[in-house]
């Protein structure tokens, strides 16, 4: 079935019109008892089904029962991809233990480094398929993931290589982005590794084509701004788009020179300045908070409502990694933002598709439903998108279609 | 297969040796390495493997494959029998319309009544099963289930027929509580309902055999500590056992209350006043938190650390309603407890299986693997314990046993 209708929709929320920032947030581009047309996976037009059954009669049909469709999700922050996990590390956290007592116990990141090294590409692409599907009965469509557990150029490299097998082993489309700045290795000088990067990570990243993005984590104690600004522009250099892990735990800046170096999205800002969050707003760079990670933490969230009311064009992504946050809880994340983060269900979805895709680049192809679009959508269990937040918690995503292929359900 | 050995099972959380107050509640009865004897449904002799194997060979198994086993999960708290949705008004209430203002518009716990009462006993069994499904695929195999939508005799005992039609329709035993004091109904005077509870209701569900226990909503401006008291009596006079909510809004004493009408559980508990944790801690009333709703409502969380500090025994239940909190999430709920409310994990495990049990009266049948049990038992996907909070908000339950059979997975 090439050519079809998708129809019985009680409530289409399309997410149309690009990359929305500040209050058209809140313009999910709704439709009633809307349709549309897919042909070879492309959507090729959008409306209310009267209409379009009367342009296109004849054609066959997904019946979606009368039930809320959304575009698949943009996950566009996670590291999805490592080796080992850190469960009792995360108990002890719990129990008042210091992250820096764990780290000086092997645990911590260093943990997660040595078992990516210790793991083959096959073994550490086997591990995340069961997470790849459980993120996909989520509506999960699009995910970006980020390298960061070798902190060499070869672990690296096997990381972004375990993308590109994963990328053909499920349905979901993953986004691999170079993050050899995740953190400073054990006994080393960050300006010292930074210099590494420049020289060797970075140009053999971008030689081998595995990554569309390079990331840093600017934050006091592991990259300054200013070694975040020469990595950076090295890797604006080679061609990588950027990205940047700001103002989680300190409000070092991060955000601004995101701006500045031109990047795509700032992420985490859970401590973002009151002058950066003017800046994002007149940029065209992504501002992504990550809800699930302060969830866990115990900390603070981003600070949404100022973000979303400055002008900002917010994402939400999952941050899914083995240490802090190993989850990836879509409706987990909803709840959040919609109780937590006093964003609308609107706002929240706009930043979960069009806006995840615009924090990927990829706004032209993916995060809404609209003519030129590939046909990545959702049929959920409820007939409204106020039950995402009601159901406070439950997966109520039934149907997943990638390319107009159904996916999952 | 009436007798076999439950085996393959890398850490056993029995929760053994019946309720558990204060610090005790850390100890949740772990064996490495664990088996356990059932036969004709209920659990005979639980052990160290080597040990299982030598007192009982050669008899059939179910080989849990190297998890994590704890007992099923014991649900005290919940409204899950009711008629309609209120998903719109959930959404207006994030916007910052406050109950009031929806209560006069006809919505609020009005709504519900409306519904329920609007519906046939087979539709609110129908309209409960697929939460029942969801709950049991979470590790449910115990549930509380409140009337007190109808406030009106007949609706009562509709709701209570449609709990006992549902405990023939699936796998989750449900212990009915008749709440007819749930709310004031419109135009009524609180006084003037009470006697009406006194006079009528109580006596009926008494008569009916349909309910354990009675419940009371104890709570400024609904009903006073004096109202709450003579219902009780009432109620205890009629043979049922106790149950209050208690403290959720305001720091009326409701705890206080309970404990002095000697009632199994006192229940909310946000405001809980010090002397009245002092009271629970002596007495034999369980102190049962309900995560869910305070983060539903971004309420602070009852405080748990305090409770068992102090010395109580602490239940954790979903209450899963219609309004303030349309979710079970069992999952959820651990993160909850052990991020969010500072309790460990095997705190948080005592208080969803055995003192779970104890606020439903039922510790010497459910709650727990030790001899003499219901086998009521939950394979998980993960090895160890510390996967229930790492693995923050996902589901890893993958077999669910009750009374010895598999009813899912």
């Amino acid at each position: 079935m090439s050519r079809y209708l998708v129809k019985g929709i009680s409530e289409l929320v399309t997410c149309a019109g690009g990359k929305k920032r500040g209050r058209a947030m809140g313009d999910a581009g709704i439709v009633r008892d809307g349709a549309f047309l897919v042909e070879d996976g492309i959507i090729r037009a959008v409306g209310e089904r009267s209409e379009l059954e009367g342009r296109f009669p004849g054609l066959p049909a997904v019946d979606c029962g009368g039930k809320l469709v959304t575009p698949g999700y943009v996950d566009s922050h996670t590291h999805l991809v490592f080796g080992g996990e850190r469960s009792s590390e995360f108990v002890r956290r719990l129990r008042g233990e210091s992250y820096m007592s764990i780290m000086e116990g092997g645990g911590g990141i260093a943990a997660t480094v040595a078992a990516t090294r210790a793991a083959s590409e096959e073994e550490l692409a086997e591990s995340a398929l069961p997470y790849l599907s459980e993120m996909l009965s989520m509506g999960v469509t699009t995910c970006e993931v980020k390298s960061g557990y070798g902190l060499d150029t070869q672990t690296e490299l096997k990381q972004l290589r375990a993308v590109a097998r994963l990328n053909r082993m499920q349905p979901i489309e993953l986004i691999p982005t170079f993050l050899g700045a995740h953190a400073v290795p054990a006994g080393e000088d960050a300006d010292r590794y930074i210099d590494d990067c420049i020289a060797e990570s970075l140009p053999a990243a971008a030689e081998s084509g595995l990554a569309a993005f390079a990331d840093i984590f600017c934050e006091k104690g592991v990259f300054s701004i200013e070694q975040s600004e020469r990595y950076l522009r090295r890797a604006a250099d080679l061609g990588f788009r950027l990205k940047v892990h700001a103002d989680e735990m300190y409000p070092l800046g991060g955000a601004g020179l995101a701006v500045h170096a031109g990047a795509v999205s700032a992420d985490h800002l859970l401590r973002v300045r009151e002058e950066d969050i003017a800046a994002l707003a007149a940029s065209e760079t992504v501002a992504t908070v990550l809800p699930l990670t302060a969830f866990c933490l115990a900390e603070p969230y981003a600070p949404a409502r100022r973000l979303i009311d400055g002008g900002a064009a917010l994402a939400v992504g999952s941050d899914f990694n083995p240490g802090s946050c190993c989850t990836y809880d879509l409706p987990l994340s909803v709840a959040l933002c919609c109780i937590h983060m006093h964003m609308s269900i609107e706002e929240t979805l706009t930043a979960l598709t069009v806006n995840g895709a615009a924090a990927c680049a990829r706004e032209d192809s993916v995060g809404s439903i609209e003519a030129g679009k590939q046909a990545d959508f959702l049929v959920y269990s409820c007939s409204q998108k106020e039950f995402l937040p009601y159901r406070t918690g439950a997966n109520l995503v039934r149907r997943v279609y990638k390319k107009g292929e159904l996916v999952y359900g």
